[in-house]
């Protein structure tokens, strides 16, 4: 029996997202069903990141454990043949027995990208949240340094979350422009449920000047999640860097 | 009756290209078919470049001529309501009524997009060509600067194309490196039926070591489309700007 790591690329757009869902589309329903089939095993993948239906992801990470003779490193190979060309598997390896990509520690960085235009633009419409509404990147910089740090993102995390604590931290947010785009682009340590959603969601609102910048100081303090932004639409989001720190 | 020119955006991969078609999804048949239901009309646009199967356009131009009392700025607003997703009017306006996008001096550019990795990223497949193959860019470079400048594309074009002659302009190639990507961008006073695509397919031979960069001087010369490269996928390949000149 060994242990073999995934690094999983998707388009997440024809996905009920990561998780397995019976009678539902999934990443994992698809990897598991093409992992059986490759191995004649019963294969069963642990998933680091459970993204949202309609979230992508450049570097989603999955292990499994298996009987197969086939070298790690060739698993990739065999297995992008197997999967749907909206998902593809950018790299496999064996790796220690007791590594599980949810129990360690690790960096993540999505990104969220924002379409600013007069009319949406049916090349970017699957990757980008597309908005007419005018935004002031400076202003969305201001509110976002608030949130960098080791807080308690109570306010920024869905009410359907069941953790324990809803602290954690943020350890760089980068407001970028990329012509008509807005890029925010955050890294941590753990993210709560459709925590970058929301913090995407609250700092457009601080863009389109809603609010003042300082008010995602208050919003963080409130630990409220009435008081934060809304959720942005799932389609602008992507897992975009995964390391793992030990 | 007034003349109104619309600038159209599109993601060309669920059309079987601009040009109606019975029975098939096509860009032009859309247009005719949302703008009849809008105008009350039977209206029949004229593209500007009538680009393939699979092609993306930023900013194709159309022309039709209307009875409408809707202001020309406003019909994109209007219209926009009534089209798909993947189609995107960025602009309407009236125009000259002699104004026709074909029979008028124009500069087009157009970029082929390729993604060289190990593995294709599901992200990127709609909107680049994927390529395993290692590419040198600088090569590349070297053999599209041979196309440069008034020159009979015979090699470069479809036996397909029926034209008078098969003599253009190229007035400027560049190709990019964009991380994993090279962007072949090529601008132009008129192509020939595939000749990006078939310029494309040929620089890539070129930029995995195929055949040196001087070539592709001969390849022009032979004035046969035997001799020139392939024809790249059009999934890579989109219009990206357009202007008239006079």
């Amino acid at each position: 029996m060994k242990r073999i790591k995934l690094v999983v690329a998707y388009d997440g757009t024809c996905y009920n997202g990561w998780q397995i869902q019976p009678g539902q589309r999934t990443i994992e329903g698809e990897l598991n069903q093409a992992l059986s089939d490759l191995l004649g095993e019963d294969v069963h993948v642990i998933g680091a990141s459970r993204t949202d239906s309609g979230v992508h992801a450049l570097c989603n990470v999955a292990v499994f454990d298996t009987e197969t003779r086939i070298p790690g490193e060739k698993i990739s190979y065999a297995l992008n043949q197997r999967l749907p060309e909206d998902i593809r598997i950018q790299k496999s390896e064996e790796c220690s027995a007791d590594f599980h990509p949810r129990h360690c520690e690790s960096r993540k960085t999505y990104e969220y990208r924002i379409y600013r235009a007069e009319f949406s633009m049916p090349v970017k419409r699957l990757y980008s949240h597309f908005t007419y509404v005018p935004m002031n990147a400076e202003l969305m910089r201001e509110g976002a340094a608030y949130l960098v740090g080791e807080h308690d993102f109570k306010s920024f995390c869905s009410v359907a979350a069941q953790v324990e604590s809803t602290v954690r931290t943020i350890t760089d947010i980068q407001v970028l422009t990329e012509g008509d785009e807005i890029v925010i682009r955050v890294t941590g340590t753990g993210f709560l449920y459709n925590m970058v959603r929301i913090i995407a969601g609250t700092l457009m609102e601080v863009g389109r000047g809603s609010y003042p910048p300082s008010k995602v100081l208050e919003m963080l303090e409130a630990k409220d999640r009435q008081v934060a932004g809304p959720t942005a639409p799932a389609c602008g989001l992507m897992l975009v860097k995964y390391e793992f720190l030990e």
